[in-house]
């Protein structure tokens, strides 16, 4: 919510016109540029804005990203809170969060992104961008885990999975799971990701 | 492909036109009555042909969903080579299989099928079957595991996630990774689900 009246550089807009032209040009930016490539001055630059309502509109680039996506979380928020305690139930963390996050938007917003995905490559690439970048790239490096790529893309599949079972395909008994069965069921797994043995794994 | 003359008792169609309408009828069974519901019977008299036909075109039930939902392979030819040999390396055969059948195809046909599961509802109940009767069902009850429908649903999320993120999103490093790569990584997470100790999942 805009309170004051912040400075403007660029060309002068509403408010409601000023977060609408930061969000099709972040659609845009983030897709071509990726996540770490688009910056914020380059982003308010497309939108014809002053960098500062970036901040002022989304709290800043992730906040930006998250609301050009649609993602029912801000990562800068979400990731710090997730990475604090022991690393070995970080897994746990994660799936209670995932579950809390998008069973709150009662799956209807994860419908939406896989949707989204299915019919624009821009999705596609904001997507990539969320699973690479955004989030558990970020976590990956965070505990200083040994190839923290793969490791990422890793823990994309089996998120991403757990949310078309749980909220696209609806099958039970996962979709109607209460969080402790889906947590106890799934969060081993993704900790093997983020901090299991993958000496066998070539490459 | 067609040789000699079947006999017709329902409707007379050529035979491409019995081909279609038996695909038709399927797409609209299966997702009604789902895939154990949905009888020979009950298929070819919705096509309005002759029962034989679902044997001549498709070799059966298992034929005929799979091309209904344009899968690239058949479950009755693929479950029975997957279920021979030690269950302790039933999740490497099946991440292996997986990426033969979909990496042949270029990805393209998962992108399809993600693509028709985000735009139709029929293709959701479809893919449902798929996963909770289909393929992943049938291996958990033939392995005799405690919870086969908790641990189908658990092998849908990894798989489908797999396919998610390298033919659809095209996740790096894990889209371009050697079949050896993705084996290592994803094959002991799989086998947990299907024959791990689920003793610490409640319900």
């Amino acid at each position: 919510m805009s309170n004051g009246t912040p400075k403007r550089r660029g060309r002068r807009r509403g408010g409601e016109d000023t977060r609408s032209a930061l969000l099709t040009a972040a659609r845009a930016e983030f897709a071509e540029q990726g996540y770490d490539g688009a910056t914020v001055r380059a982003l308010a630059a497309r939108a014809g804005v002053d960098p500062a309502m970036v901040n002022h509109w989304f709290g800043g680039k992730e906040g930006l990203f998250a609301a050009a996506i649609a993602l029912p979380f801000d990562p800068a928020v979400v990731i710090p809170a997730l990475l604090e305690g022991d690393p070995e139930r970080l897994g746990e963390r994660m799936v209670r969060r995932f579950l809390a996050v998008w069973d709150d938007a009662g799956g209807g917003e994860f419908v939406a992104l896989v949707r989204s995905i299915a019919t624009h490559e821009t999705a596609v690439t904001m997507l990539k961008e969320l699973i690479s970048t955004a989030v558990f790239a970020r976590v990956t490096e965070a505990l200083g885990s040994d190839r923290p790529a793969l490791r990422a893309s890793l823990c994309g599949t089996q998120i991403v999975g757990l949310g078309l079972v749980r909220y696209v395909v609806r099958l039970e008994p996962l979709a109607s799971a209460e969080h402790d069965v889906v947590v106890a069921a799934i969060a081993p797994n993704l900790q093997r990701y983020l901090t299991g043995d993958l000496s066998d794994v070539p490459g």
